[in-house]
């Protein structure tokens, strides 16, 4: 069977599990706390050298790591990735800068928080200000549209929703960006998230 | 014309240039140099909201920013990109580990090295452990074979070479990682990168 090893309380392991419960794809979920090493064992590190979650194995025990590029495998033929040939280049643009310019500061302010008990005074200033340069780019992105690309829901749009819903958790204030909490309103119900 | 740009000392920016020449594509290249803030005027940030080089305006005046993004775009249909669903999947995975757990440590602190001008003492430890503990990793990855994916060259190859090639500019050594340079070599003769 399909094996996910991740963490419930991360969004790019979230991203994963939502998909896949999307697109009714059975798969077993091994609970995988990161904070306990237990993605640093030598047995973790054989299936992904890098180290890091979610890791999926195949049915036939083939690994593969990344979220974003995880999304892509299950998502392409779905109608979450876009045919057209620079929607969909769009597409891996959101999915790129989600991993380069939003979570490294929206979810790691969180995991700050929430994972080390940090307070919000002791959270680096620099992170909170390019968490929100991202939110407010965000915002700015879906005026006027449902989607972050074209006309329908995409996996850009599964990735950046979940940490951009939990954003609260790391200390963002998403009252001033009425945009993006209709828009998180339409990704949660796109794809079936509780 | 295809433009570009770009900054001609940053990987990212090269990797565009590289792949558009392998491939024959003309292009223009409009040099935008971070550093005066050529990628903040209001003109810039029209083109790309995210204010980030590379970015390429297509022949019809749609833009497309995220340098991997870009790669995937003008790739798409040549032998630099396989196939095989898996295979593809392997391919975006390193993309997307490059951006995360690579480019942030081993670009960062050749940045730091050649544009700010800070000495080996004044860049931050954990930026040169995180950038080594990479670099490894690709060692390792490379050992017994000579590309990232299956059995020829893919963008993931021409997207982590970028900076790995300049990383002694940031103060790494690659002398302990001959599988690494080796590979260098095979990327630049495949790419025809001077």
């Amino acid at each position: 069977m399909l094996t996910v090893f991740g963490d419930i309380r991360s969004g790019n392991c979230l991203k994963v599990k939502w998909l896949l419960d999307r697109l009714g794809r059975d798969h077993q979920w091994v609970e995988t706390d990161i904070m306990s090493g237990a993605s640093r064992t030598p047995e973790f590190l054989a299936i992904n050298p890098a180290g890091q979650t979610p890791t999926v194995v195949l049915e036939d025990g083939r690994p593969l790591a990344q979220s974003n590029a995880i999304l892509l495998y299950f998502a392409e033929g779905t109608p979450f990735i876009p045919t057209d040939a620079y929607a969909r280049a769009r597409m891996m643009e959101w999915l790129f800068w989600e991993q380069y310019s939003h979570e490294p500061y929206v979810a790691v302010a969180r995991f700050q928080r929430l994972y080390l008990g940090k307070s919000a005074e002791e959270i680096e200033p620099r992170l909170m200000e390019r968490g929100r340069a991202a939110l407010e780019r965000l915002e700015d992105a879906l005026a006027g549209r449902d989607w972050l690309v074209g006309d329908a829901p995409t996996v850009a749009d599964l990735a950046l929703v979940a940490y951009t819903r939990a954003a609260h958790e790391g200390g963002f204030d998403l009252t001033p960006l009425p945009n993006l909490r209709a828009w998180i309103q339409r990704v949660e119900a796109a794809f079936a998230i509780g």
